[in-house]
């Protein structure tokens, strides 16, 4: 770890509140395209990191994940849930928060909310993809999906891509509406569509994005021409798909970790050995990106922890010193190691003022 | 959780001071003694708990340990480093954090220090097992090792066993003259010894707390006679043991999850059949504990998830209503759960005052 805004025992803490102020500073379309070069930068080392798999602790009801990863000089883990019933009580699906640490030491360096961050990140990694993957000049996007990842995305693929038109469907025509008015003075021309298939028409970028949570197709091997590519993301657990395999079988497939896509993914629906294409290649120039503009690619999205630790490291890097962040009593701190308890001692509230 | 005083998106958060205060109103030795009564109840509940291995990331200087798990309602799992060379650099060797979550909704429910909150959970373990374990009467303890540890071990004895008299051993004279400091006002005889061996003399229980990182010898065969129980928690990692293998032949050995135990604890040393009994069964009456008076019982502790889901419970439900911790604002709350970006919006600094 370079920077050191650390101090023993006081460990940094970005809130909800502070992340937004982060953001708002850096301006969401700039806080994404440097967190895409975070997101870069560690693809183009991916030998270094420690892939493991998530840890997850499945219930009736949900699962709680822990996603671990180090690339030997800094680790991180995400904590993230997925409660779909949640929202009948009034509380998210989906809550995160994560911990980046120093491997030399073992000390955390920063704790932070990641609902706002996996979103950011996210976002973040698909305009990644979509620069090695997107034909050239493409300057229209479809969003099939206009839930809470869609404002990030078109945002991101607008900084990164260049795209200017969308054309929105959502099942929900209220998702539509809330997309169109978050984005309003965002400089996009936006239209929204009555089906997916008109939201494809002219599009050679199409997002897929829903919260189908189950194996559904939102396009079909019909309603996708030559010279696209597909950022497909909301297919991203065991059983969750949004892709007519067919589709899939026409085009060539990207993904991040092929382990865990096969698993999670679009790919979760096709034999073991379907030829998939693991994106650190592409972006170390081992494995070709776009071939030719006619070409049909799909990046089959299902984040991964690497992510994570690229947006944890771009925002301890982003806090100034004493600013941004509270500091957390977390790590308790002894003056000689082997006296823990002469520690508990010293500040003992019924004990204090007298020699320990 | 039957509790709830976490309130959405505020998350209670309890830092090392707020520890030492809440032991401190409470007593340590009180604090340990119905601290263990948790770990009893969720030792009887075992068949409940998912135990998974605990997740290392390994460097050349040390390790990064996820140690997670849950009964079915409630998840946790504890962040904990172990650097030996940390002390050069004025840093503690381990330090330590955890989480509690409620499984039902995802939602992370408390988050803790862990440094003193583990020293209290291996003590009141030791405790705890001792009750079952120990001879009866046994009033003396012999201490080897005087370390960050020990205070914690004579104080859970002192409470649970009624040990009043302690023989300390440590290889640093200093190290036992600060365990002699520290309890004075503790109502312990303390004799301070210049060998192992005259420590153990007419002790029936004995403690083994070395942090000596090799497979050393604490204990040979000799050196023990029959009607003792020794409760061995120094040897917890690979190539870290403290007991001579003949003891260990020549007693019945007791461990807390057998798979870990025989990666990490003293019987690392013999063949991967050598018996032993799971503590859990004892507790719930399932395998005898002590059988005679004159028997050599060992409990080859090395600390396990299930007791930091305990502590971590019991934290919790001690905390009072708006009392005792901070409240940290780590996680999302949109209005809308589809609407994450107008959550930003709303919040962003350069947009208050405007509508959204």
């Amino acid at each position: 770890m370079q920077k050191n805004i650390a101090q023993g025992n006081l460990i940094p803490f970005v809130s909800v509140q502070q992340m937004v102020a982060l953001i708002d500073s850096l301006g969401v379309e700039a806080f994404m395209t440097e967190l895409a070069g975070y997101i870069e930068e560690d693809f183009k080392q991916w030998s270094l990191f420690d892939k493991s798999p998530r840890f997850a602790s499945h219930s009736e009801v949900g699962v709680i994940e822990l996603m671990p990863t180090s690339n030997g000089k800094a680790f991180s883990f995400k904590y993230v849930n997925g409660h779909p019933g949640n929202t009948r009580h009034g509380l998210q699906t989906v809550t995160a928060f994560g911990v980046l640490a120093d491997v030399d030491t073992g000390y955390p360096v920063l704790l932070s909310e990641m609902t706002l961050l996996t979103a950011l990140r996210t976002a973040a990694t698909s305009a990644l993809m979509a620069k090695y993957l997107a034909p050239e000049g493409a300057d229209t996007m479809a969003m099939i999906g206009n839930g809470s990842q869609s404002e990030f995305q078109a945002l991101a693929f607008k900084a990164m891509l260049g795209i200017r038109s969308l054309r929105l469907y959502d099942i929900e025509p209220a998702a539509s509406r809330k997309l169109q008015r978050n984005l309003q003075d965002r400089g996009f021309d936006i239209v929204v569509c009555d089906s997916a298939q008109a939201a494809v028409e002219g599009a050679r970028i199409i997002t897929t994005c829903t919260a189908d949570k189950r194996n559904a197709t939102i396009l079909t091997e019909q309603m996708v021409g030559s010279g696209v590519y597909i950022n497909a993301i909301g297919g991203d657990c065991p059983g969750k798909t949004e892709l007519d395999p067919l589709l899939l079988h026409r085009a060539r497939v990207f993904v991040e970790y092929e382990p865990q896509t096969r698993i999670e993914g679009e790919i979760q629906q096709l034999a073991a050995d379907f030829p998939v294409t693991e994106m650190w290649r592409v972006i170390s120039g081992q494995a070709d990106g776009r071939r030719a503009q006619d070409e049909l690619l799909v990046f089959d999205g299902v984040g991964f922890a690497v992510e994570d630790f690229s947006a944890l490291r771009y925002v301890y890097e982003k806090l100034s010193d004493n600013q941004g962040y509270d500091k957390l009593d977390m790590i308790a701190d002894p003056d000689d190691p082997r006296d823990l308890f002469g520690m508990y001692l010293r500040l003992a509230p019924s004990r204090k003022g007298e020699a320990a």
